[in-house]
């Protein structure tokens, strides 16, 4: 463990072997990439101790990444399901996955992932105390049983890891008023324990232990927004705001530990109120990176939060946000399954492409580009392999086909000139403006 | 016939049967609907001969509408199958939808639509025009021939028509420096005469007599972009804007004609530069009700472009569009089918409820707000009777129940509180949250 973390390195004027692949990746200078990991502007997640991890970056500046989160619950899930969900997380796209596991077999579920990972994985080391604590209400918040799971988190090799630092007691009366109160896991359960106990957050109290821990192990501290908004009545309130004005000093404290920070967004937020979100984010967390759940920007269509959510993600990531977290069709109604997980992954890739050619981001128009000129070439199998989801657009053009009651052929020609035949040689916008 | 169109009524102060019901539909006084049909900011597409017709108002102040086309094509579907897609649309929500057949018994198929359908019906005249010229690439765009089929169609109740008529000679160069030139079925038609003959464009020379007999019926125009941009290489360029300004032209005639107008908008636009392109119709159209197909927001995702374009259109419908033009999974693939139908308009439903809470038009939250209560109180059939598309929503639930692995019964209570036991009772937030 003696080597530098990332951004020890980077603060010394050291370009990681990490921060090279970062830019090569990225399409940008090493010394563009060092300069924001030792600003905090760019994080760059990777555990001493994952050794499978190909490294990549975040950042509002960079290619907006996105994130899966896979993990069994008591209820539904076992190891192999976990495993397919990476495969298929990573096989459409995701950028790094979460493992939220909360059932049994934690430690080996998370090996297993980790094991098999070659992007970043993070944990919500909550779960896991949660968990050790048995089957009812009970939870050890003790420094001791805080500090052990994250410690043995790390040792494992967890990327990033979700802490829902900034939730503190004076803010409790604000989430009391509200719609849905607090709809995070985490923030939930360290509410309750300081509601119940007069005490404040742990997480917050043992800050300085964790940021040793994280130091160490370079493992980068994802500040849990435990207030996050859980219906748009709720969204933008004081609760909101005064956590994030909370993690904004903790993100600080990270900073001067050498310690990686992202910050977590919101979760449901009205179209018109998320740039504001996004730039007070900005403000007051000195541009550490954004990690935003969609945001869901309506309440009333369960099946398609991936949609709802789309639409958000999209304009936050134009709007600042520098990664993703997916949301998938079974959000608000159950557990993921692979399918799911599938069905996610591609609309936050989307969400994410759709912001990065609106930021400008270098070369994310290229794809697009190319498949356009596939289309004024007729040129069908290209078009397929330039896809976001060949296999899905295979299987609709097929279905078409299979549809048509006419015998002609897909492909032709006229006057010399290539149509398909889908909307019949007469009709074929692309052929007939050929000929003006 | 000799009833007052709605803009002359509207002109001379009087509250027509057909404002007073958009009024109550829009939760809006009479008088202010009237006030803004007479200026031409709203229209309400009503034929006075299509007698099923519950009268909707489209305007950039209104509830954003969608429209869903369906239609033959020569090689694919059938009366049958069209009715179908018409059934599909209006259960799932379309506000209007558009008979875009080019197949064979236009007439059969466009009079059954008509008679079944209690939503304004569209089409784009040049369509049959086309077909009557036979089999090869022979158009007959004479006064007779163009007139006749307009009047044909305004017979038979059709509530508006798309018509290209700001397409001009002009204009080609421009359209023949892109990447796909004119993706847009009319304006090729059109280009390739005006640049085969060397005359404009008929539909701009007959513009008079058009206006005489959409006036006499109560014919909705809408201004067809027949250069609206077919990628993204495309989008904003001298060749969209010149007949853009050519449009809102076009538009001061239709409304010193007393004739309603809509203008039709993209296509593919980056998401940087929708907001642009809303104003700029404002601006130069004296904000007629813009209607807007998509905007797509990238190229590359073939197969779902309903998603692609839905982040578009929420957008566009936020910054100003008044009516989304749904786009359905097949985009640049294939026709639509009726599950590719369902699919779209809801994509489409949930952008323009995006779009409308973003706005704050009256009352566009209630439902979220009680699906929000329904998931406080744990009340799962509220939950689905308050769903978008509540078929779907119960099977996904239903699917996840399925693929638990726990006996634990799916709702219950602890310390007397309810929770639902998909996260197991102890990682319940909204139960943990109850206790603060």
């Amino acid at each position: 463990m003696g080597k530098l973390n990332q951004m020890e390195a980077a603060k010394r004027g050291i370009v990681t072997d990490e921060i090279a692949a970062v830019a090569v990746d990225e399409r940008r200078e090493a010394e563009w990439i060092r300069e924001r990991v030792a600003q905090g502007r760019i994080v760059v997640p990777a555990n001493k101790l994952h050794t499978s991890l190909k490294p990549m970056g975040i950042g509002r500046e960079l290619r907006t990444k996105i994130n899966a989160n896979i993990g069994t619950s008591p209820t539904t899930s076992c190891l192999n399901q976990e495993l397919m969900k990476l495969d298929s997380a990573i096989t459409y796209g995701a950028d790094t996955v979460m493992d939220l596991s909360t059932g049994d077999n934690l430690d080996q579920t998370r090996r297993a992932i980790i094991g098999h990972s070659i992007i970043p994985v993070g944990t919500v080391p909550i779960y896991e105390l949660a968990c050790r604590g048995g089957s009812d209400d009970a939870i050890d918040f003790s420094k001791e049983a805080v500090l052990s799971v994250i410690r043995d988190q790390a040792e494992q090799g967890v990327d990033y890891m979700t802490m829902h630092c900034g939730i503190r007691p004076a803010m409790l009366p604000a989430a009391r008023a509200r719609k849905l109160r607090i709809v995070s896991r985490g923030g939930a359960l360290i509410a309750r324990y300081m509601a119940q106990t007069g005490r404040d957050n742990p997480f917050y109290d043992y800050f300085d232990d964790i940021l040793e821990i994280c130091r160490q192990y370079d493992v980068t501290i994802s500040l849990g927004d435990g207030l996050r908004p859980g219906c748009l009545a709720d969204a933008s309130d004081r609760a909101q705001f005064a956590e994030l004005a909370q993690l904004g000093e903790l993100a600080k404290r990270c900073r001067e530990a050498d310690v990686q920070v992202m910050i977590e967004g919101p979760g449901h937020i009205p179209l018109d109120e998320i740039e504001m979100n996004m730039k007070l984010e900005q403000l007051w967390c000195d541009d550490a990176p954004f990690y935003v759940l969609g945001p869901v920007t309506m309440d009333c269509a369960p099946g398609y939060d991936h949609l709802t959510s789309a639409i958000g993600a999209a304009v936050g990531a134009w709007k600042g946000a520098a990664m993703l977290c997916y949301v998938t069709p079974k959000e608000h109604i159950g557990l993921p399954n692979a399918e799911d997980v599938h069905q996610g992954v591609i609309a936050y890739k989307i969400a994410a492409h759709v912001a990065d050619i609106a930021k400008h981001i270098p070369g994310a128009m290229e794809q697009d580009n190319a498949i356009s000129d596939a289309r004024a070439a007729f040129d069908w199998d290209r078009q397929f392999e330039l896809a976001l989801d060949p296999e899905k657009a295979r299987a609709l053009r097929q279905e078409a086909i299979n549809e048509r009651n006419s015998p002609t052929p897909l492909q032709g020609t006229r006057n010399g000139e290539h149509f398909c035949s889908m909307c019949g040689a007469k009709f074929c916008s692309i052929r007939v403006s050929k000929e003006i």
